[in-house]
């Protein structure tokens, strides 16, 4: 038969019965823990009473449970940790690593080309196509058609061996750039899930990297628009708190279209807008609201049209 | 009917003849220049005639058979200028760029990595083997061989769609792995044919690093052993000869694996001996002495039995 419990007492593991002698009578392990004690909770008004139960808990059989079920709490917690902004800065770090690397590849492959053939790399200055145009196989045509031939290069013969490196180099500096394209509309499709309005008025690698700088969407969050707009010039910013140098107007949303496209003295004010849109659709995507980011988009390409 | 010439001169474009009133009567253009010379030097005795056949050269009409002929030469030279020890510096240049570029990506896969399954990245230390794994397409069983699992993992469950891009960074790595092992090939053919004796006893991509940074074979032949010994720790020397610090024993000399195996008190003694061989092969090399590359290195690994 089962004694009536004197005292309950709720912890991680469940919830435990105990007799008037502080003596274990029953236990409902691993029960809704919030429940139980609601329930109990007048029963265990007494601080000397609590002090008697934890004394009951730190029987031995109680440290092993214990272990093991903060174990099973913890790696939960763990797990679910990961969330979408943290894959956000994953990938745009990644991309932005991938565009510096394939830069120093590039300028190897430049200068080790312009030995066989110092025409080409002044004439294509675009880093993308001069590597398209080196892997390709039969390029005499091509060469011709920018008005280049190797015959009247200034550059030295060089075997079929000598350009073989060059043109491994070549094939992987074009793979990186396939790569990079991959990580960046990976990167879109979790922004448009995760954060669709900055995605829209920040476009995908700016608005990653907002997030990236700030941490987190949260953060960004509860910045102050002005803070947005100064994001990422910290160092300048603080040049100015020291010496007095002339404030920065923006940090890392200089690289918007928006303000590249501006005049150069109403930058300032598209940067002012375009970081209050930002802020906007930051608070927006991070309650879950609708979609507006193609409403404050056009709402700082009619300001950008109106000052002009 | 030919009139018998009464002076000859010989220049970068020719020989001319010319009669006593020194005109012109005849010229072979880009004639073997040296042997008309020697012939007619005789004729060329007297400095009041050398002026007056420079003072008839001085038409209008030389002037652009000069420049053209010059420009075909300039352009030779140029042509011709690349040489072995140029196309040794753009390859280990190259080496080492994809040696610290696939680090850079290296570092981005483990920590994006670690977010599905940290134990693999802290299991697997050695990078080249870790990128291999996680490009294995069923990797399950080989988790399972070092007694990892990703159900036991305390890694996020994520989906296909978030590993994709991890998976494609490890390919791009990988291929950047296969493409440092090519440029090494073409590399050490290079050494071979070009210095096989520094190749020998320095090893392709120390023997490679020296020429780079000396400049060229003939800097670094030209170069007494105890410089080659300190060649690469040029900041270390001048540090210790401002500010009395600890000079330096060794340069790039110090990741020769001969000095690597050695014990930490005999590896200068091991560096002075190797760079007093590296010194004899690179003359020899520039020379183009016989082969003595491996009776050098024996010599250095005799000396490090002996020391130890």
């Amino acid at each position: 038969m089962r004694m009536k419990p004197k005292y309950t007492f709720t912890n991680i593991l469940g919830t435990f019965y105990f007799n008037e002698h502080f003596d274990i009578i029953n236990s409902k392990m691993f029960k809704n823990l919030v429940s139980s004690f609601k329930k109990d909770s007048k029963e265990l008004d007494k601080g000397e009473q609590i002090k008697k139960i934890l004394k009951a808990l730190k029987k031995r059989e109680f440290y092993k449970l214990f272990y093991e079920r903060n174990m099973i709490f913890s790696k939960e917690r763990i797990k679910n940790s990961v969330k979408a902004d943290t894959m956000i800065a994953h990938a745009i770090n990644n991309i932005l690593d991938i565009e510096q690397v394939t830069n120093t590849l590039v300028k190897d492959l430049r200068e080790w080309y312009e030995l066989y053939n110092p025409e080409l790399s002044r004439e294509v200055q675009e880093h993308e196509r001069f590597v398209e145009i080196i892997t390709i196989k039969n390029k005499e045509d091509l060469l011709k058609g920018i008005g280049l031939t190797n015959e009247d290069s200034l550059g030295t013969d060089l075997q079929e061996k000598d350009l073989t490196p060059m043109k491994s180099l070549a094939s992987s500096i074009k793979q990186l750039y396939e790569l990079k394209v991959h990580q960046e509309n990976y990167l879109e499709s979790l922004m448009k899930e995760f954060c669709p309005n900055l995605n829209a008025v920040a476009m995908t690698i700016i608005g990653a990297k907002f997030i990236r700088h700030a941490g987190s969407l949260k953060s960004l969050m509860v910045m102050p628009s002005s803070k947005i707009q100064l994001l990422g010039a910290e160092k300048a910013l603080f040049r100015h708190m020291k010496s007095g140098a002339k404030p920065p107007k923006y940090g890392i949303i200089f690289q918007h279209p928006l303000i590249q496209k501006a005049e150069k003295k109403m930058q300032g004010k598209i940067a002012r807008a375009l970081a209050d849109k930002i802020s906007i659709a930051v608070k927006v995507d991070y309650f879950r609201g609708e979609f507006i980011g193609d409403m404050l988009y056009k709402d700082v390409e009619k300001k950008l049209h109106n000052l002009q």
